[in-house]
């Protein structure tokens, strides 16, 4: 294989090879392949996308570039789920115990957040003495004892994927679907579960801006799991707004227990059952008024917040910050922000109140910037919210005063109003499943 | 300027500004701006394609990037030609001494043949002592005293082009008007002279395979010479048969030699009449009928191999050889290749043709290749002729008599017979310059 002639192939709209997509993964991780070529390749495909097939070829060999974790020694069905990226977004915090409560296995890796999205490994790490890093061994013993375990990323997965995103992000040609979806289902592939459920957001948060990308990325993301043989279903979720009011590492967990015990926001809680009921159904443990029920119970009895402690615990967490979340750490510093007129907010930039919360050091904005668990946003007026002049808009957290003004500036531009009341956007857009989508009244 | 922001810019279809151009070529000679980024800019313009003035501005950073000739030291208006590059192609060598011997002078930097295509650089090397490497005082000098001189191009010359053209050539780059023209006309501009004729091949030993290409790579072209403020026109002319019979280094200025003598192929003769009376004509050496007139007159008096003779004496050359054809150095062995066969020559693969003399020594597969100059193909039959069986196609020279059978196999497979007369295309398809497009009834 001459890596010209792959590319171009591509370039000029033909189809690769299944051949030929697996040696270059192949070569382009043992570093025969130059990158140059590789973001040519990159580029033609962002131009000319690719078959259905030959994207399942490039995730079947992404996910086989490195370790594949056969979680089988683990009894029962284990049930992934994978969010694209958001802001506030802490329904894994939520959603693994309630699945675990419910008798079905989650062993997950996660990522970390960059940019003004967080991520569920810093969130947990704000839980003192929470280990991330744990072994196989101790991972696949705290799912068998507890239901669940959330590790981060083993180094050596998919590192086919982790080379050419690194390429991707600084090359221009990260917005394709065929290369998001092989890159996300490479590594659910290469993480062992037997059945993944994909939150996809959309709106000024998310990646993806609108339903229609949202749900095209979707359906490419269903049918490579189906096509892998997994269990694979998608909700399309909004992102034109953070979920929940808690954004920032401690104050995410904090907001995620809450939830476990019933007094979440009803946003945030609405999505979780929504996606705990989704992940029960892909292991079919009923149908969908089953599963609903079933998540609701794990929450009134405190099942699903047990589950969580137990987690806690097994990955030698403070279980105290659990038990009572005024146990935290707290920033040292907070600073209301007012509205200075009345009205209703029309619309949050919610990429802008990401970003304001890793201006106050919640998030990072290099691969080495360091993290101040505490700091954050607490949310006090979303979208649709009426608003009279003096009111907290959101209050701000932070270790050092001098954080405030520029986070403070970056969130008022993020919140536009209006004169006359605004609807929300719905919760839940649609589903996408091997059936097909549904939109939002059906789901 | 983030290189992130051009690439994605130009990915979504949009301009280039001037800025953006210059500072991407500056930083790319320098190194601060790494392949795997520029790959996958050149592959988004290959799509995406450029603006006029996003070309010339590419063209002048380029041409910026490096030495630019200053020729105004030398009296008189300079004429520089360029061919995009065929087989058999020893134009150079005739029309340089004919306009020379008109009295309007050629300061020409040439290059070395690569692949399918002879260079004129190695041509002129066959010269015993011919030396391509004079410094800009000599060079200067020589064109003071005779009219004329060819050297290789200067090490020195559009750094940024160089750079580019390698990376273009491994990322499948190659293939794109707006960067084959800029890489064109920004050696032109910066090799400095006032005029600049172009020779764009089409057909199967050219880069460029329809006449519709060749134009609109011409039309290009002479855009960015006349806005860049040089004279410029286009000749687009067949490539689709080699050009004249003969194929290899010292083969080929020996027929350059026949044709100054008034002894040439005919197609070869009517070719070189008209690019050197086309390069008088942008000269302002008078009309049309005036500069074919002046051409055939120093063809038929003698004084445009006078020129020659003067020109490699002057750059250290055997003028033996020129004086009298047979002092080259011949081949060791020749094979002739015979038809099997009775009919017309339909068609011949030309770039095939070319290969095989590569396959005999005469050309380089790589740069560090070393060229026999002896070695190569005297054609006897060309698409249009009768051919018996057992007639001669061709002659094959070579100092290894095992390289002959791998090569007829090549030359043999590049010839297609018909049981019926065939017409040989025209030879020279159209005529480009600043006041548009003329096709052949009126070249």
């Amino acid at each position: 294989m001459r890596m010209y002639d792959v590319i171009a192939k591509k370039r000029d709209g033909h189809e690769l090879s299944t051949d030929e997509i697996y040696e270059f993964i192949d070569e382009y991780v043992k570093g025969d392949i130059p990158d140059y070529q590789a973001s040519a390749l990159l580029m033609a495909i962002f131009f000319n996308g690719m078959s259905e097939r030959e994207i399942l070829d490039l995730t079947m060999a992404m996910a086989a570039s490195g370790e594949q974790v056969d979680l089988s020694p683990i009894e029962g069905i284990k049930v992934d789920k994978h969010s694209t990226g958001g802001v506030g977004d802490k329904t894994t915090l939520i959603v693994s115990p309630i699945v675990a409560a419910c008798g079905v296995k989650v062993a997950k890796m996660s990522g970390r957040g960059l940019g003004h999205t967080g991520g569920t490994v810093d969130k947990l790490e704000s839980i003192p003495g929470f280990k991330t890093d744990l072994d196989q061994e101790e991972f696949f013993n705290v799912v068998r004892k507890t239901g669940i375990s959330v590790i981060g990323q083993s180094g050596n997965l998919t590192p086919a994927d982790k080379k050419l995103y690194a390429l991707r992000d600084v090359t221009a040609t990260v917005e394709s679907i065929p290369l998001i979806a092989s890159s996300i289902m490479s590594k659910k592939l290469a993480a062992g579960s037997d059945c993944i459920l994909l939150d996809v957001k959309t709106g000024s948060g998310a990646f993806m801006k609108t339903v229609e990308d949202s749900v095209k990325l979707a359906e490419t993301m269903v049918k490579l799991g189906e096509g892998a043989g997994r269990r694979t279903c998608a909700l399309i979720t909004d992102m034109d707004v953070p979920l929940g009011n808690n954004i920032g590492n401690s104050l995410e967990v904090i907001e995620a227990v809450e939830t476990l015990k019933g007094n979440g926001p009803k946003d945030l809680t609405h999505e979780a059952v929504q996606l705990a009921a989704n992940m029960l159904r892909l292991a079919d443990k009923g149908n969908e008024a089953d599963c609903i029920d079933m998540v609701n119970k794990v929450i009134a009895d405190g099942s699903a917040l047990e589950c969580l402690k137990a987690m806690v615990k097994a990955q030698h967490g403070d279980v105290s910050v659990i038990e009572d979340t005024d146990n935290f750490t707290k920033a040292k510093y907070s600073h209301d922000v007012l509205s200075d007129r009345e009205g209703y907010i029309a619309h949050m930039n919610t990429e802008g109140c990401g970003i304001a919360s890793v201006m106050l050091g919640a998030g990072r904005e290099t691969l080495n910037s360091l993290i101040d668990m505490a700091a954050g946003i607490i949310i006090a007026k979303k979208t649709g919210d009426k608003v009279e002049k003096g009111d907290v808009l959101a209050t701000l957290y932070a270790d050092d005063e001098k954080l405030f003004e520029a986070a403070q500036k970056k969130y008022l531009e993020s919140v536009e109003f209006s004169d006359s009341p605004v609807r929300r956007n719905p919760l839940i857009y649609a589903k996408v499943d091997r059936d097909g989508v549904r939109y939002t009244e059906n789901v």
